[in-house]
């Protein structure tokens, strides 16, 4: 889907250049309509496919359907079809039909789960960005009519009319600077030097915006994901929420760097650990085992109370949560209906003899 | 009002335009005049209202009517209006009388009250920013020295004098780049892309100014927010404003995911929670209840020492305030007198059996 | 002396202007002249007076003086006099020599304190800095050789030697982009696509490595203050700086709104308080005490364990450190030194019957 | 090394200006070569000297060496020969063999150790900033189809071909602006304003990941350094990482201002303390002694329960870690087997009679 995505956006780019066209018009032509197919198969078997989709099982196989269809990509999906429909009335080949047959390159979004995060900026920040935008164009207009009172009698076939000032406003406050529009005289330029440096601040405003916006996010990610990591311990399953967030908190985070021991077989335990990055390899025979994200280790320790059965090394610098042997008792104490489960667990991982266990 | 800022400035706009303006010019003409008389009966409005603004009224109506007069906002309603008593004595189409009808669209930030945080974050850093300005203005003087001894020589037209040099380092430094002063010279070229590099630093260091600027203020605005939450709150409604902060710092900051069971009916009650943000499903019957922001829930259980009476599931991403059991008792013991307004809440809400009750 | 810094400058500048410099040239040299001599004497009186400043004057005169002379800001006086001797052996209006007379604006970096700030950013972030300076002058070699095969043969005569690509390379990585040499080949340009990317790059990266630099460095200069601020309350003085650091910890701070009851008159006291931003009033007959940054209030109720002696409303946003009296207490007891002289205190401002008093 | 790849690199540039080449062509040459050998020499001294690294020296004398091949800087080395080998094959002066023989800049970045954090930012970034960069390229695609259906009319010559479009709207998004393809009809301006706009948004996007990257890699960095700092100590060193980990979150970082005293001679001790970063200056006879980062003062009084036998003054402002009695005492008691090293240590310092040790 993505090589159709691309090669169709670059046949319709490349069938506009005349020499290219002339040679191979029949195979960009060939390559669109390809193109066109594939995404109305593709639409209809994601219709079809829609209720067979976790999130919108429950809500029967219709409304998961209609779900679909009137979700941001469905549009998308609908839109890239459009020039199907729309091949009959119009002539194929003018702008606006280009246009809209180069819309299916939004279907790409599909595949860049991280573009979500800017939408959360976006949308968490918008306010702030919505009054920078005001401030900027209130700025805009009066720096226009200003520039206009200035330079309109320098050059009068330039400066000929207000929306040729806010041209060079904008180009100017945006810090492109075209030059085909540029003050000539001395106040001009002395306001056009102010009107610069007002730009940088336009630059600079929505970097800080979003800067502190992405830091705030990224937080709220991190402190979800500890979440979600305690969320799926077995050991802590089926918990309510602000108890796996008070057992999230009792995790403290360390880093170690690469080839350092975490655990010494034979010393006395004192802490469990969850691996948040990084890799640790377990030194049992007859070889050893590699743990990765996710995973835990050092609780049996903990719950038989013996020594360390174990050397625990870092492969890679990681970043390990650490809940101390003090805060896994008080937590068996403070929820005792924990404690049966807890015990369970324990009797069957010692009967499997596994110093480790994967948390999933 | 804003369809009326904004008419006004596209008829002044437009009617610079000589094409349009000998097709339309009246109707531009009746649209600035309407505007004029709109903003007058605005501003009239406006000192007369003064004393019924809630912040103001308790200062009596004419200090009321003289503090908007004085404000920023009255200041701009008024410059607004000073083309209609300068029409009997200027040429209305001159272009700095359009620039004084244009002032008009600074009467539109009204209606964007998030502007607040840039003046804010502006006033915070203004030191600090205004030392960028005083070190981008010396590094400006040297660098138009420089480059005019360096290209003097090779482009005596173009670097005429050091105040087209100015110009150069100022469209340079701000990375606007005309392109209508250009060093040619082997060591102005050299020294130019030097110039380029401190242009980049000019951009950079108020991107890090205002990025720094903007997290304290929202941090601060944070704090600022889950204290009001907290002091609007009929149980610690009347406090002193250092135990409300300290009952602040008590609650911790959740977030859980959607769909989540936050409270499971039947289960101890080991919290109550505040919402900041999201929604939750109280899931009673006949029909499930939803609360916002604001709202809080939970705290029966705690009174009562009964198991949950509700399940609550959280609807959207929520971020929760929790105050724990053991938190909520101690602060009960140390006011005393919190305790008796407590109990008398308690008994009126476990008459009206009801699970939840908005915050206001 | 400010003024006639920028004077000096002004008149610099202007005399490069042939009209103005027909006109007014004797006005400017006066003025130039008048500056020097003004430099002179102030460089003079700054080494006669070095020994009266008092981080200095520990060391002796002559070794005070040295310091001036040797230290950033000497430097820059003595070359802002250099023309005065220059000018005896070159001509007066040689390109250079302007230079060197306008380096007296850099004098004016003595009036703007906050300049320190980025000093310190600089220097704490240098190493990354310089690295970001290096991998960007390692990709303009390499951009340029490559571009420069790209676009010799389209362009023999604009791209005519590496330097000519260089010099383009620079001017589109540092988003000027003049336009006077400008790739056409399709390959040039799809390539000068790539460049531009990275040109976003070099102006990110900076203004990120800055944006993290000045976010430490207010932090630290934060923690600073109110470090300082403890150190200054007579209370604490001539504590050992751990335990003042140990205090500063205990204090938390409170933000509160304006026209907040901070303090009522007759409730028992819980806390006491010191102002970092913003103003507070005690109302207290017969006319309100205004208290402002650096200032507290509520100790009398600590001391004596009475109620408040009077109410205290915020005027302003402020900004309190709140030490609590439980903290309170706790710290004299670990402090048995700090016992009696906070008792003599006590005594001493009970006497006054002053309900608040200024910390310095 | 460095002095070889700079002059190797100025050789290749200015051997293209015709000027030069003809008067000292076989000086430029001469240079290349030498420098060829030299990077040969090196690169034959840097396989024979792989196993004496003391990271890679378990792995045995031949890995080690296949370890460096394959690593980055192993290729760029080798990369950096390549011109040697294929001097026979192609003629010297082609363009691509001058981009080949310029790859040896690349060594230089051995020479930069901070660049590894703009890797790991990078590299930490990397979902999201490609994320930014395939929404800038979907964003790309569609303005250019925009742009080419709004002035192929208006100008058919200028934006004759999409890819004519794409290079206007590459070179404006990115805020270069060369000038050499502007929009002229009306409809055409508004909308290269809008992408103007867009234009500021594709700089400030990745400036606010970086800033966010950065600060998150300098608080990882940080936190590596305190925990290095504490496993260094000989009092601590053999513990298990946790431990360490538990040590070093006990430890509180403050800062004091230069010339101030830290510990006064006579007075009960109750803290040690960790030098970050600035210098100390240990008041003892016959002359001071000075610290600096890494080394620690202050214990012998804990260990002793004497008073401070010296006063310690800061030289610099000085970032201390602090660890107060209280805390060294629960330690001791915590880790018995901790105690007994302590009490040796200790026993042997005293018969030293030094106040101060330094770490390492």
């Amino acid at each position: 889907m993505v090589a159709a995505i691309v090669l169709n956006a670059a046949a319709i780019v490349l069938a506009t250049v005349k020499s290219l066209s002339a040679s191979y018009g029949g195979l960009f032509t060939a390559i669109g309509d390809t193109a066109l197919v594939l995404f109305a198969l593709d639409y209809a078997a994601r219709i079809w496919a829609a209720p067979e989709d976790k999130a919108t099982v429950a809500r029967g196989p219709w409304s998961a359907r209609l779900a679909y269809l009137l979700s941001p990509l469905g549009i998308i999906d609908l839109a890239a079809l459009l020039p199907l429909c729309l091949e009959f009335f119009v002539r194929a080949d003018s702008d606006w039909f280009r246009v809209l047959r180069l819309i299916a390159v939004l279907k790409i979004t599909r595949h860049a789960p991280a573009l979500q995060i800017f939408v959360a900026v976006i949308r968490s920040e918008s306010r702030v960005l919505l009054s920078a935008l005001l401030a900027m164009t209130v700025n805009w207009v009066l720096v226009s009519a200003i520039i206009f009172a200035l330079e309109h009698k320098a050059q009068p076939d330039v400066f000929s009319s207000m929306p040729q000032a806010m041209w060079w406003a904008i180009v100017t406050m945006a810090t492109v600077g075209y030059g085909d529009i540029v003050p000539v005289s001395a106040a001009g330029r002395v306001f056009g030097g102010i009107v610069m440096v007002l730009g940088i601040a336009s630059v600079a405003v929505p970097a800080g915006i979003l800067a502190t916006g992405f830091s705030a996010e990224l937080k709220k990610r991190r402190s979800m994901i500890s979440w979600r990591l305690v969320a799926k311990l077995p050991l802590f399953a089926h918990l309510e929420a602000p108890r796996i967030a008070a057992i999230a908190r009792l995790l403290k985070l360390d880093i170690v760097p690469p080839r350092y021991t975490i655990v010494l077989r034979g010393e006395p335990g004192d802490a469990m650990f969850f691996i948040v990055s990084g890799e640790v390899e377990v030194q049992i025979q007859p070889r050893p085992l590699r743990l990765g994200p996710g995973q835990y280790f050092g609780e049996i320790a903990l719950l038989r109370e013996v020594p360390r059965t174990a050397t625990i090394v870092s492969v890679t610098e990681c970043e390990l949560l650490v809940l101390s042997a003090a805060d896994f008792r008080q937590l068996l104490q403070e929820y005792p209906a924990l404690k049966e489960s807890i015990r369970e667990v324990a009797e069957r991982r010692v009967g499997q003899e596994r110093p480790t266990s994967p948390a999933d």
